[in-house]
């Protein structure tokens, strides 16, 4: 009603209509808004947390509302946001930054919260962008000698504000006349490697050859791979690294046939709570993305006397990446010492 | 026209439309049956082979030819059957049979050479029931002690003439009281695992689970997988087997995770003229198997602007290959010499 005070709607870019249709989603409310990370209109590890720090900003106070009242809607908020996925880490940490503001602002600069609400999903957005710049200039000596890198998923600009995780040394090598070609694994079961990353490599540029994740082994096999670089969801102390379903696998592929793997994020992947992999928790997404591969209007393929398992995320322990590409610099030999080296610094 | 002769027609189940639509397609000329073949409307490499077989009999012969024009008109229908499709031995060792019989008989008899040719045609269709049964029983003890088997692909009655090869032990395991649990690999691009292999199982009444190709690493780490077991397309003399695309990178994920990996074959899926797998031909397809995951009626979900890769096949080398099972006994620890022996035994 008229007394409600509304910020800005959040403008998201569809992903799920990718690569055919380019569309924007307004949220709203935060309704809408933990939908559409729920859904992966907005999806990668950096980019939801950018996205709901900004819905916590669409958070509705009644203007009437004593002090309390009012921290504790955005308190609601932000607790319910946190539900709207559970294994990319980025979220928590973004909602947490939210939340301090939330809680540090004095009764009497109340007013001021939205505000600095805004301002800090701002913040959040911009750091991410400067996140995504230095990964790429960090990681770029480690491609620097490949013709042929392979990547799984999508940790791009779309993952994230800018540049990506993964691909931001790619680009980095590309604007400083360095142009890799690079295989995008199709990424079953919602194809983000075919729909995301081979449309954002090909609208900058760079060459991009799409193949299903059963094809990556036989392409390393064959020396078409010289390295392999994904991004991450969460990443453990000792540098266990949970990432899109199918990166473990690569992993082993990679080390079976001598490549180097690497993984690459900014430190805020990094859940120093967990001692390992093994805690990270691992998101069961709908059977439905399995069952019908063309999206919800296209054929089912798995009869319905068949179960179906769809865990969204595996994790990749550290004795099999060669290397995490960081902003603050690269841990070579992930584990827990050589971990918190580099994020101590 | 009249004086035409036309055998019967050889009638296929469309396995282009499972799950779903369950559809016969009737070939009465060698170009449709090569169609079909060529399509997938009938695949695995068994099947492929009693399939040309019957389609060397759809031949029309002129019936007032001469003895040599009947002949090269036969020869001319397998030369042409055998371009259908590369990858699988099988094709050519059926039509290599149906050849001997058109250059054996008689002029005199050749009036008999239709008869000849679908008795031939027959006795093919039959040989691979017996040899499907041998499987079965040869393969079961491997097997026995298992609780959850991977397999890939479908290597099971739709692609053969009964029992299947990697479903054999499978099925035969269920007769005599034994039901294991099957994690079915959807297979990408054309997603035989999830159409063919989990239908099939659940015919049977077998419990099936669809996974995407990506999980199998995930379900082998955690414990989910006691065995793999695959078919084959064609396998050197050093026991090195093309199949199915997905099915190399299975064997690396096998080996590192110590689960036993087998491949079940007939005998007649070796090429004992190749020394390696290097020298098997591979069967690159069409992209849009690729580009449009729900089949083509469905989504594109590949950027116009992005290459595309789409083998059909990968080598797994022998020494990933815990055992080979084959109707004549297991080979263990396949390398040419024991290849030799169970092959000459």
């Amino acid at each position: 009603h008229a007394d409600d005070v509304w910020s800005a709607a959040v403008d998201l870019l569809d992903q799920t209509l990718l690569p055919e249709t380019l569309s924007r989603l307004i949220c709203e409310t935060p309704g809408q808004l933990h939908d559409a990370i729920r859904r992966l209109v907005v999806r990668g590890a950096p980019a939801i947390g950018i996205a709901a720090a900004y819905g916590v900003t669409l958070t509705r106070v009644d203007s009437r509302a004593d002090a309390a009242a009012v921290r504790s809607r955005y308190l609601e908020t932000i607790d319910y946001l946190a539900t709207s996925r559970p294994t990319a880490v980025n979220l928590f940490w973004a909602l947490d930054r939210m939340k301090a503001v939330v809680q540090s602002v004095e009764d009497a600069e109340l007013e001021m919260l939205p505000n600095r609400l805004a301002d800090e999903a701002i913040r959040i957005h911009e750091d991410d962008r400067a996140m995504c710049r230095s990964i790429g200039i960090n990681g770029a000596p480690l491609l620097q000698g490949c013709q042929n890198v392979l990547t799984h998923c999508n940790a791009g600009g779309l993952a994230t504000s800018t540049l990506g995780t993964a691909l931001a040394p790619i680009y980095h090598l590309h604007e400083n006349g360095t142009t890799l070609h690079v295989y995008a694994d199709e990424t079953r079961p919602l194809l983000q490697g075919a729909r995301l990353t081979a449309w954002e490599l090909s609208q900058a540029g760079i060459p991009v050859t799409v193949c299903t994740d059963s094809m990556a082994g036989g392409l390393m096999k064959a020396g078409n791979v010289d390295a392999v670089i994904v991004g991450a969801d969460r990443i453990a102390a000792n540098g266990d690294a949970a990432n899109k379903i199918g990166t473990y696998p690569l992993a082993i592929l990679a080390h079976y046939h001598h490549i180097p793997f690497y993984v690459a994020a900014p430190t805020n992947t990094f859940d120093m709570a967990l001692a390992s992999g093994d805690l990270i928790p691992i998101e069961q997404r709908d059977p439905a993305e399995v069952t019908q591969p063309g999206g919800p209007s296209g054929r089912t393929t798995v009869p319905a006397s068949a179960k179906v398992t769809n865990p969204a995320f595996d994790v990749t322990p550290a004795e099999l990446i060669t290397a995490i590409i960081t902003e603050r610099g690269v841990i070579q030999t992930p584990n827990q010492a050589n971990v918190a080296e580099v994020l101590n610094a």
